[in-house]
């Protein structure tokens, strides 16, 4: 059995455009528990007192699968292990396990540490030690350590040295890391062996490799070539410089092609995947292995035919078994199936050869071609298939609006106004309101108009908003994709909208969001 | 001595959102002949009738170190080699190179191609022979060798035949191709061994790797170890799919890593990579090893004071060796000496005990506290400090501005006017424009006025505009923060803005877009 370890929101969150609220933080704990790793690494409670905060909301929830790790140094210099403030921060996460990384590397103990070699040790053994007396499981991050074996020489073996120390006070794992990412496969496997053959069977041992020289996740594999039963990486690659070892290319290289045990449901790669990715509110590139969305697409008109008289003609692995799927870009065929089981949902006597479920196919490609994405966006999906259907009528129409910016603000702090005027069954009415921006204002506008013929929307509320510039080289003139939850006290949804106008993007996310909520009151009465 | 081909302009323009003109591929052309690669593989002339417009074009041009190469497939079954169409069109693109792929995988001869195992070998030997014939250098590219040899089997042989036929005719490189990209590099080291040890030492053995399995670069290298010479791929990683082996990553490894002899200037390798991106109309990851912008950022507090201390302590190489730049990411987290780092560039005689650097760090956290980050703002960040430091002196003065966005919307596809007035050493100019949104409208209308007094706008450009909405739960009230990314034709440079208003987040990006442009044209004319 190989034991994973998720790095997202702890090296991860090293990553240039990568920027987790404590909220973000909490959403991707769910995504890779539900996953099902072993390991999540969620902070560095020493270093960030926001991850204090966040270590306090996530200490009460239970985890099905996973278990929560805190990461640290050893003690400083010449310090008791019991007075260190970083280690008693680390103390305060409550997690059951602790990650604790020291230095391997005479380079860095003497010129960046500056400190003696023994004393280095002895920072490792006590820091190990102290927290298995309280304890907690210990995973030993062994920093720079290739760079001190390769480059201080094999024969030094001060970087062996410092292993030992941990395995003297009982670590639970110890994991070779390759800090700054530019090591070669052979050398990982190399290197991995002779620690292997060094500390013995007793310690299992693991490997934490960046992606400096584009490597690795070949090294990562390596490195379990050669006997390591741990890995560490981070969901979608993200950490500092160019990243960690992206789990999404390793878990399914472990399990369907070199036959190791590793838990986790592979069948979820792709939807963990995306889901991070928006959390992160990070374009995933499309050509990411396994999980992207052109990990499987055919534009090669040979290709596609190839796959069509055999999938493994042109098809490394099924995608089904990471949860793709097959595209061809010309023609589409993907998504059908299932398409069918969402709309059976709300239309069940519908079967794959009904006409309708051809158009609402159609209708899907036309919109995902402009920009439009149903993944997340469950309730704008339903209402464009009930539209199809004609088993929709909308609850109102908008016939005007006009929003005004302005600088300097009339009004402090909201220097917006919007008016706009609705129709329900014949009846009009008109509103207006201020607001912080041109959509706030549009979003309050819109409510007091409505709420005229519908006061059950007083129990709605947005709780999320978030906006995606699409083909960001068209800069200020780009389309823009719009996503917006909103909840009630039963339940949440979210809906979606797609303009090169910010403004019509939010209106038509908006709008989508207030018909689900209509539709789904008028739904209980009847 | 190990040679390069480089097929960014035929397997990489089957990436999924590539589309190649022919100026783009004699651009292309011209940045790979500079950094002076030995094989240019420009198109497949029978499959693609525009690549035969292109060889016309390029045949006049003398190259300084490449050569190129007309790619196409193996005669058909049971035709004559002088009767077969697309060999015809091969030849008529008049290049001293060809690269002829052919079948090795029995599943493929039988199942795709239709015909005998017996008529493959004589397809692969009469194809080569007859070019070889006609005095052109010949590349064979075994298709789907690794999936015949492995997957049908080691012991049938039958992939190893298909190297022979190709042998026999005096092929000058036998390449081994990954196809399907699922190979893993202990597959791929193994696999071309044997096929050294079959082959002898007379035919030189290439690679060509797709990377589906996240494996391409390692997997080149690995046959590199095995005693291939000959590396095929692309320089971005262009390609179907997940792409194909990015050379920016294999040639840096082979030359500073491997110690292998290779043509071409590493230093050039970032330019040629963002120039290849560039004139592709993509946007390279910033954690692209190597050539990406984040490949040497350091944001980490404790690695940007390892670098300072030692640069090897967090940088697997030389950034300059390849091009690159070393960046501290400028955050609240990166610390007094890498923020001291990043102003001395334009203040010199600051010192780390200077008050104003005390004071640019009381700034950056207060800013970075209500939601900036100028760690890609690098722009802003500059214009901040130098605000601070009182070496600034504005452009410009905005003093009024009105943005009205309207449904239905007055002209057809511009639902949103916007009306600026700007102050320039006393005098006013008032600007209006219509635009695709309220920031596109306030956009157009800005530059108009301002070019007014500074034609030298004219020539940026906005490349780029990213949204990302904080504490997303407030919803549309919700604080946004934008990135605008700008260029000329000499630089790039990012600026931000945050404001709970988009329009006014937007505006404040784009303001000091348009300092930044103005201090440094004068900064030149001083």
């Amino acid at each position: 059995m190989i034991s994973i370890l998720d790095s997202t929101l702890r090296d991860g969150a090293q990553g240039e455009d990568i920027s987790f609220s404590v909220s973000d933080k909490l959403h991707i704990v769910e995504q890779l528990d539900a996953f099902g790793l072993d390991f999540i690494e969620a902070g560095n409670p020493g270093s960030n007192p926001k991850d204090l905060e966040f270590f306090e909301k996530v200490g009460g929830r239970s985890l099905a699968q996973a278990q929560l790790c805190a990461f640290g140094a050893t003690r400083r210099c010449n310090k008791a292990v019991e007075d260190d403030v970083q280690v008693q921060h680390l103390l305060s996460a409550h997690t059951p396990v602790v990650v604790i990384f020291g230095k391997s590397s005479s380079l860095h103990v003497t010129e960046i540490l500056r400190t003696t070699h023994e004393e280095n040790l002895r920072m490792i053994e006590d820091t190990v030690a102290y927290f298995k007396s309280l304890g907690k499981t210990v995973i030993y991050d062994a920093e720079h350590f290739f760079d001190g074996y390769y480059l201080e020489g094999e024969a030094s073996g001060y970087a062996l040295q410092t292993l030992r120390a941990a395995q003297r006070a009982q670590a639970d794992i110890i994991t070779l890391c390759d800090t700054n990412g530019g090591m070669l496969p052979q050398q990982i496997f190399a290197a991995t062996r002779t620690v292997l053959e060094q500390l013995g069977e007793a310690t299992p041992v693991g490997i934490h490799a960046h992606n400096d020289s584009g490597c690795a996740v070949a090294n990562s594999l390596a490195a379990v070539e050669a006997g390591a039963t741990h890995v560490q990486g981070t969901f979608i690659g993200f950490g500092e410089r160019c990243g960690n070892a992206d789990l999404s290319s390793i878990l399914p290289a472990l399990i369907l092609k070199m036959h190791r045990k590793v838990r986790g449901s592979l069948p979820r790669l792709t939807e963990t995947a995306s889901a991070i990715a928006e959390i992160s509110n990070v374009i995933m590139p499309g050509g990411t292995p396994y999980v992207g969305m052109s990990a499987f697409s055919h534009k090669a008109g040979m290709h596609a035919d190839g796959v069509l008289k055999n999938p493994i003609s042109f098809e490394h692995i099924d995608p089904a078994e990471v949860g793709n799927e097959r595209r061809f870009l010309v023609s589409e065929v993907a998504g059908r199936r299932a398409v069918l089981e969402r709309v059976k949902t709300f239309a069940p006597k519908l079967t794959k050869d009904s006409p309708e479920l051809a158009t609402i196919l159609e209708r899907l490609k036309e919109l995902e071609h402009r920009g439009y994405q149903f993944e997340a966006a469950d309730a704008s999906f339903e209402l464009m298939a009930k539209k199809v259907l004609g088993t929709y009528t909308p609850h109102f129409k908008v016939t005007f609006y006009k929003s005004i910016g302005e600088f300097p603000a009339a009004s402090e702090g909201e220097p917006s106004t919007a008016t706009i005027e609705i129709e329900v069954d014949g009846s009009h009415e008109i509103a207006a309101a201020k607001g912080r921006g041109p959509v706030h204002a549009l979003d309050k506008a819109l409510r007091k108009a409505l709420t005229v013929f519908y006061p059950e929307l007083n129990s709605m509320q947005l709780v999320d908003y978030k906006v995606r510039v699409l083909e960001q080289k068209a800069a200020t003139a780009a389309q823009v994709r719009v996503l917006i939850e909103s909840a009630d006290a039963q339940t949440s949804w979210t809906t979606i909208g797609v303009s090169d106008d910010i403004l019509e993007a939010s209106f038509l996310a908006l709008v989508d969001s207030l018909e689900y909520k209509l539709a789904s009151s008028h739904r209980k009465v009847m």
